[in-house]
């Protein structure tokens, strides 16, 4: 090749060349957007319509409708048939259903069996995005409400402004018992990550939690603690108990949907996942990415959720899941008939004559922690995959707690 | 820049270029290395001495002789002091030792409780490269021969001979308990992948077996499947006992370091890994790359097997590893004390007069499933690392029916 035709080849072939790259990075950048899209208007600063909020977001409105599709109202009697004895005497023991998806809040907080009312006003806490508004309203009376004098006053479910700041969509706590549960944890509250915020927004509601004596209020039981024992020695410590079982006798304490506690310290946490990148990961919409608001198990959408780390094929992921949570169910249903054989137990020597009192007492104190123990796995999603050993080890001890207060029990009444 | 010039350049730049590149492929390959060096010379077909092979494998030599520095000998009665009471009336309640590197095999079982040589020739079936030798020689009669008569035979501990073929390097089975348990299986044993065999050859030695009534031929009891509740079904099937526990009168099977059993269908084996990827990582030797011949936990030389995948960083995974130890740890106390108790009460209850026989056996039946779903857990290496979940669920049976056991050996002699 001649020296001149060099010359022409470069000068064409350069800036074809830069033309090239500037186009790629451009398109790149342009269908890589993982920011959420910047609002282009007002939204009202306490919009609770989230209807509205769909005008600026069309996608992300679109993903949240997609929630409807989720209609399954399954009770967890159905597959847990031993729960109606281990909730005898407490509301959850009328009725218990497998949640169902966020927009059906409202529908289902109303249609609910009214021994599950009692608490009140405070049911509605996690259901709206009016809550925020309400408590403000009535400031610490909010808790004292009943349920009736609150349920004409709210009828938005889940929605955005439970998560996101309407002018910056930044992501924000507006649940008052996360916010104080963490102060007590001594955590500076203003410099959260964006990353954890995409767990604790979740932990707003997604945790266990109680009706603090007197007020009311609905607070987390963690200043020892998130996990199972840490929570049970706290509740111990200031010896309360929601109910007494009616055939044990036993103060009990109930656990609550414990998503976030159990998800803390596992594999999957402990590597820096959120709540968010299993729940809510990105999904393209068009030539944008957001992150998707449907919120479900993750195997409905497991090419947007574990594949985006786990490259070993969706069968081979759902199989793992499903091997994990069969063997957790199996481990459950064993604590579940032990914790009935110690309820039935206490039954027969709390009626019985000539009682050992001590050992009854000390009986129902097993009954109560292996009651925790199992209820803590039973209540939280998953069959365990939020963290499945320590899901296992609960479990163990539920089995063992059980059996010892069954046979407790029965020395109770001079049987050795 | 004139024609001339950029002439030039290229004529000085595209032979530099094409030089680097050939001196990097050659670099990169020659750095790569990741198949074994052919052997230069002879090995003789049945050469037992490793130190003979060490001629010719001289860094994989280096690696074996490693192992003589793992010279911990801890008793598992210092960590799991139930488990006398649970072996009692058989070998392995006089001693039980945590297994010793590979090389110690000789010196440690020449050394061992004479209470644990009853079984005679076959002890040594794991221990010597040798063994294949003395199988020929004495055929069947191998495994009538008693401890006396084998011993002063043997000398050479585990070696290359009993997973090389010394001529091609191939991996290979020696055991034909193995080979024999895989074709009762169907699997079609000439027709072995490459990296199912980095697992096969470990499976000769660390999995359960037992003596095949009579001929006391070692048998892998694997024919309905390789997991604790289809290998405790194949010994109920055959109404099979080891010994009769003298507490309980219970009829027990020992289970014998399931490792093998334990990692099938665990996530990291149905990921596509095998023994050797964890316990016998590719290090480098000078410019080579060999692999390690230091049999010992994968966190010994954790950057050279667990980080090859995880990339989180050595803190997080020994975090990892030892949460999910010391969960299997506490689970394992609690049926191990679950154990000893159903023991206790047998032990009463067959001493007792008037003693229900029918509960009595029920409750011996659930001791032997609860002694075998504990012991299965027990003498696996790596606190249920191998298998976390599967692990977990066999000991919340094991919990379970050794409370079960307890109760109904109470009942049997009269108790409600």
């Amino acid at each position: 090749m001649s020296p001149d035709r060099v010359k022409k080849l470069l000068m064409i072939t350069i800036p074809v060349l830069v033309l090239v790259l500037a186009a790629g990075i451009f398109f790149f950048n342009r269908n890589n957007e993982l920011v959420l899209e910047g609002p282009q208007g007002e939204i009202a600063a306490n919009e609770t319509s989230s209807s509205e909020w769909a005008k600026f977001y069309p996608a992300h409105w679109d993903s949240y409708q997609a929630n409807y599709a989720n209609t399954e109202k399954t009770s967890h009697f159905d597959t847990k048939p031993y729960l109606t004895a281990i909730y005898a005497g407490f509301g959850f023991s009328k009725e218990y259903n497998e949640p169902r998806a966020h927009v059906y809040t409202i529908e289902d907080i109303l249609a609910i069996d009214p021994a599950r009312k009692k608490a009140g006003a405070s049911c509605f806490t996690c259901k709206s995005t009016q809550v925020p508004e309400m408590m403000q309203k009535y400031g610490e009376k909010y808790y004292l409400m009943s349920f009736d004098e609150m349920k004409g006053q709210i009828t938005e479910p889940i929605g955005c402004l439970d998560c996101h700041d309407p002018k910056t969509m930044e992501l924000r706590l507006t649940r008052p018992a996360l916010v104080e549960a963490l102060q007590r944890q001594g955590k500076d509250i203003e410099n959260i990550s964006q990353q954890e915020m995409r767990s604790l927004v979740c932990a707003q509601c997604h945790v266990t939690y109680y009706f603090y004596p007197e007020t009311k209020k609905i607070t987390f039981p963690w200043d020892k603690g998130v996990k199972a024992d840490q929570i049970l020695a706290y509740y111990d410590e200031k010896d309360f108990a929601e109910w007494v079982h009616p055939d044990s006798g036993a103060g009990l304490v109930k656990p609550r949907h414990a998503e976030y506690e159990t998800f803390i310290n596992s594999t999957h946490q402990s590597a820096g996942l959120a709540c968010a990148d299993c729940h809510m990961p990105y999904t393209k919409v068009g030539n944008k990415k957001i992150s998707s608001h449907v919120w479900q198990s993750p195997l409905n959408n497991i090419e947007q959720s574990c594949t985006t780390c786990h490259r070993n094929g969706t069968d081979w992921l759902i199989n793992r899941v499903e091997t994990i949570q069969s063997q957790v169910k199996q481990t459950q249903d064993l604590a579940g008939e032990a914790v009935v054989e110690a309820i039935n137990e206490l039954k027969i020597s709390q009626a019985a004559a000539d009682v050992d009192q001590a050992k009854l007492k000390e009986a129902r104190e097993l009954h109560r922690q292996a009651q925790w123990y199992l209820d803590f796995v039973v209540v939280t999603n998953g069959y365990g995959f939020h963290n499945p050993t320590e899901t296992l080890n609960n479990l163990g001890r539920a089995i063992d707690i059980a059996h010892k207060s069954a046979k407790i029990a029965r020395e109770a009444r001079g049987l050795k």
